[in-house]
């Protein structure tokens, strides 16, 4: 409940590092740059808009996928729960907006891909 | 195209502002806070989690409907552009996650709400 | 985990109904018209283009607060899981999509509104 | 404005059919299927839900990856405009759900992708 679900299309900006929480959890993490474009009316063309950057958090299985498949530069879609999450470090304030992903995948609007499924049942 | 659209259930945390853009357009800020609810298997309860906070525009009629709508403390669900926009201020680093509203309401699983319809046609 | 969360803009079409549950379950039902309109590049101008229905179902505290609230013909924003439900009726097979509210206001690009709160706790 | 924007993840349905319309822009559409998931808390386990179908439109450069990478049963994530369509055929009253995508992948919750970015630039 209340939770805010958001679907980024955008470009791979940091190669996805894997690592594992204390318990033991494993988990990807990458930042995820997504352009807006829009159409100009005046010059009748598109233009790009603002960039804005994601810090994209993929648990278990899918960061361990997320590592075996996705490089910088490749374009993504990631729907998740964002959360804009604010900290202190070194005394500065210091913001990001995170998404948990619940699934994501290369962007077949740039490219093809081939896929390859886990034999493994999951929930 | 590559738009982030997105929709925040929450509370309104700041009175909405009301100004005009150097070129005459009106636009209306305020603070959206939401949290995020989790049902605890554990406990068997509902817990409150991590508290997100928006950057809400709304221009143009939007705007103005909204400063004679809306107050501090009030459930809003609000659908817009998502942004993460960086600044330099004062020489600090500064990220706010901002939503440029498409549309807004008061969020009716909290109370009533009376709605009167503006006399004028909008596209 | 799946769900497909939708924000559906729009018009009320019916009169919302009230009903409970053989259970006791208290719901409001009502159809919801949304009509896209796009920017229409030859023109230079805004079109009408397709119009979707949806019936969203409201449960609880929603539904009886959308019977207190919400009239036909009042622009609405709602935010629910999506269901794409087939069933047959008199022979013939009868298919809707529907959206389970999970939150909903009236639309303030519209017009205003007048917001109550409900004394009562919430979940 | 007004569009009703949504994230189907679910399986392919259906082998994308490739066709041209009357005027040469080049299409794919397969079916969908996506099944909800619930966490049951008198079980204290995940069940499966309704399944939902939707076609999904996928135009142009879109199209035809999808045709040369998307096989039945894949998973897939698919991001775009929602629309209930409802036509008579045969005498008969016809609804569906179609989609028409804006960027869809393979789903990397379920297994890996490799990605092949197309040459040729592109808006």
């Amino acid at each position: 409940m209340n939770e805010t679900l958001v679907t980024v299309v955008g470009n791979v900006a940091t190669r996805p590092e894997f690592r594992k929480t204390p318990t033991g959890v494993p988990v990807a993490r990458f930042r995820l740059a997504t352009t807006a474009r829009r159409w100009d009316r005046e010059r009748g063309g598109w233009s790009d808009g603002h960039t804005s950057f994601y810090t994209v958090w993929a648990w278990r299985q899918l960061g361990e996928n997320v590592v075996a498949s996705v490089g910088v530069g490749e374009p993504l879609l990631v729907q998740g729960r964002l959360r804009v999450r604010e900290e202190e470090r070194d005394g500065q304030r210091w913001i990001s907006a995170d998404v948990d992903a619940i699934a994501c995948g290369h962007d077949l609007t740039r490219g093809t891909s081939a896929f390859r499924r886990l034999s493994a049942a999951r929930p």
